[in-house]
């Protein structure tokens, strides 16, 4: 990989010139939000750009790309296609090397650069598009046998239908929000103690059993028609790309409510994301193996290539109202089942449309190892009966109020890492009843 | 009730003086979707109207009326709230009346009758809100217990839930269509024969389960910030209005993927809206008692309303291929356990923030008698195991290719009938795999 221009990019940035992660910005010069990438510490406001320069020399043949970097979300741009993320991706990448083939356009613009070129620390981020429908799977083997273990055994662990098809529920889209957003603590309907015979009253009171879920969203790019079913081999092209995503669980709400139409309010309430949308092609270097699945399957869910998922390290770290962090859980994303093109030719197999926009998540990812290498609270405790420890001489079963959930993920490659910065929220206190 | 000077209305019309239902439309003279509300057999052009009429005039206080009018969805009325609804509809009562107060404006104004009275037959509805988010509740007591004793038996035939909480799951928004929109047959992941007791090897393939649900949905006015929720009594005053849906339901798809994250592919396919709001305000005088619940229940859900529902007549029309229209279904919308108020409520606890133009659906809606009561063919036909008996010597289990479902509801008050017209969809056979 070549360098960049750009000054002091750190070797362990999630934001190398091989990664060029598109966001929303707004700053105090264009308060309006409209798009940027990041690329070191710096985010490259596209809107300002875009205005500033001969965009036909730098990306030929593409129009309406300066409209497109002018929207407060990216959808637009997510729907011109994979073709054009890759030419724009491409071409971005050269702007910001050292070894440009138009040094004039930015690198040696000082104007341009001071206008465009941002400290991240001064930029706010917003939620990079506008969610149409949601979709949570539950692609995550690991996770789903030790929950399944956790309440029905090793021998009922998976229900029967999990082999065969990517399993997954309608999630909220009104509640998605960008990393930094405050969480407030549900209040939810719970029953004090399932497990007691006695009589089943139920209480309405703050979840005392707040959870996150790890997890990897991806956004998709092109739509497709009702009634037209994308088959496998073309699920690829409507990806846009990956963000980081926390799907925070009131897991006491969500155990008396799920049977038989799923999650609700245990879930419905807030699912954070990270700011920035790592390309498609930004992860094609780091292909990896997910779970074998020795299970016969459908035709349309036959993946023609091994190498279906992305080797990407996730972390998930817990700072208390003190301010000691500690890292709770280290897995990969690699630890699924179902790759995102298996879940959309299954999630359109009846003819169900996507839109440009629409999230899916990965449902929550656990590693094949202890305790340290799950992604969720639940498991990490088993549903509350151990204690995770913590620095500071703190522990946890479940979330207290003031706690920060901070996941990061990354591909790592040195001085060309990509990476996808934070994915964070704080817990604050339950409104009163 | 005052007459109407507008011609023709029929006393059995669904659009007679009382409604004033409001809905999206397009025309020849006008052909971008934009609003109009319906009376007899005419729809009032309410864009050409407003860029014709002084409107401070006839709505004094409210502002940005004519730019709602515009607007190629109802969103931006909705959120107008309910006391701008109210004193619009009552206007345009006053307007279309014979003894109007402003006879110059519509009544006696011969050039503008002509331009904004269109008969309903050459205007072509759309989908009347712009849905963010589509939540599907289970609020109908019969049919939650029929489909219950079908699965479980009478003695388990109602969750440990069911009493306690408006049980509900998050839809699929993409695929809400509006009436008259084909419906294509989906294909999906199938268990063969589940009570069969041998290897599990599903099947993908055209459902043979093909169903409909008879509910009515709920228009969301004004929304509320996440982690505000929206205290029961002041829930109306988040209501639009109301459409008839039909959720349509592969229900052999359903059971195979349905455990343990609810229903995804054997719903998310379509569902058929009737394409004309009824006002809330509109429905206040045919105010019921709904199902009641001993239940003790929490204060978040305490009614102080004992009619906290609404008996609209609801009718389900099965049409064959060979033009053979029979009514399998009567019943009413009194027959929910769970009012619009409590689902709002409920949905809100954890502070799930409500958009305008979110929809609502009821739960499918059955009565308590026979099978000609019942909201849906797996009822009427217990699964497929009898047939329901068709006007041409015909019969079902469930639905087949070139089958028309038509909803239809009313509130029957001679001469101020208060309707919802048609709620319409064709099935098409399936995509070839």
């Amino acid at each position: 990989m070549t360098s960049s221009w750009v000054p002091d990019i750190d070797p362990a940035s999630d934001f190398s010139l091989a990664n060029i992660p598109f966001g929303i910005i707004s700053t105090a010069a264009e308060p309006e939000p409209h798009a940027a990438v990041a690329i070191g510490s710096f985010a490259l406001d596209l809107k300002v750009f875009a205005a500033n320069t001969d965009l036909d020399k730098i990306f030929p043949g593409i129009s309406g790309l300066a409209e497109a970097f002018s929207q407060p979300t990216l959808n637009t741009f997510a729907e011109m296609g994979r073709a054009v993320h890759r030419q724009v991706r491409s071409a971005l990448q050269d702007l910001l090397s050292t070894a440009t083939i138009y040094p004039g356009v930015l690198r040696d613009n000082a104007t341009l650069r001071s206008q465009t070129l941002l400290p991240l620390s001064t930029v706010t981020m917003h939620l990079p598009m506008a969610i149409g429908d949601y979709t949570d799977f539950y692609a995550g083997y690991h996770h789903a046998y030790a929950v399944g273990a956790m309440f029905r055994g090793p021998e009922n662990a998976l229900q029967p239908n999990y082999l065969h098809l990517p399993v997954g529920y309608h999630g909220r889209a009104s509640s998605v929000v960008v990393s930094g957003t405050p969480i407030r603590r549900p209040v939810g309907q719970i029953l004090p103690d399932p497990a007691a015979g006695g009589p089943k009253q139920p209480v309405t009171e703050p979840s005392r059993k707040l959870d996150i879920e790890l997890e990897l969203g991806c956004f998709v790019a092109r739509g497709n028609k009702m009634g037209a079913p994308v088959p496998l081999d073309q699920a690829e092209e409507h990806i846009f790309g990956y963000v980081l995503l926390n799907d925070w669980s009131a897991r006491d709400v969500q155990t008396w409510e799920y049977v038989p139409l799923g999650p609700f309010n245990g879930k419905n309430f807030a699912t954070t994301i990270s700011p920035w949308v790592v390309l498609a092609d930004a992860l094609e270097p780091f292909r990896a193996r997910g779970i074998e699945n020795k299970t016969e399957l459908q035709g349309y869910l036959r993946e023609a290539r091994e190498e279906s998922v992305f080797d990407i390290k996730l972390e998930v770290d817990l700072t208390t109202a003190e301010g000691d962090t500690t890292t709770i859980g280290r897995t990969s994303s690699k630890y699924l089942i179902w790759s995102f093109p298996q879940m959309i030719a299954h999630h359109t197999l009846g003819g169900c449309p996507l839109r440009p926009g629409d999230l899916l998540g990965s449902g929550t990812i656990s590693g094949p190892g202890g305790v340290d290498e799950r992604g969720s609270l639940l498991e990490m405790t088993e549903n509350g009966k151990k204690q995770v420890l913590l620095a500071g001489m703190d522990a946890r079963t479940f979330l207290k109020d003031g706690d920060t959930i901070t996941l990061r993920g990354y591909c790592e490659e040195v001085g060309a890492r990509v990476g996808f910065g934070q994915c964070r929220g704080r817990i604050y206190s339950a409104v009163q009843m």
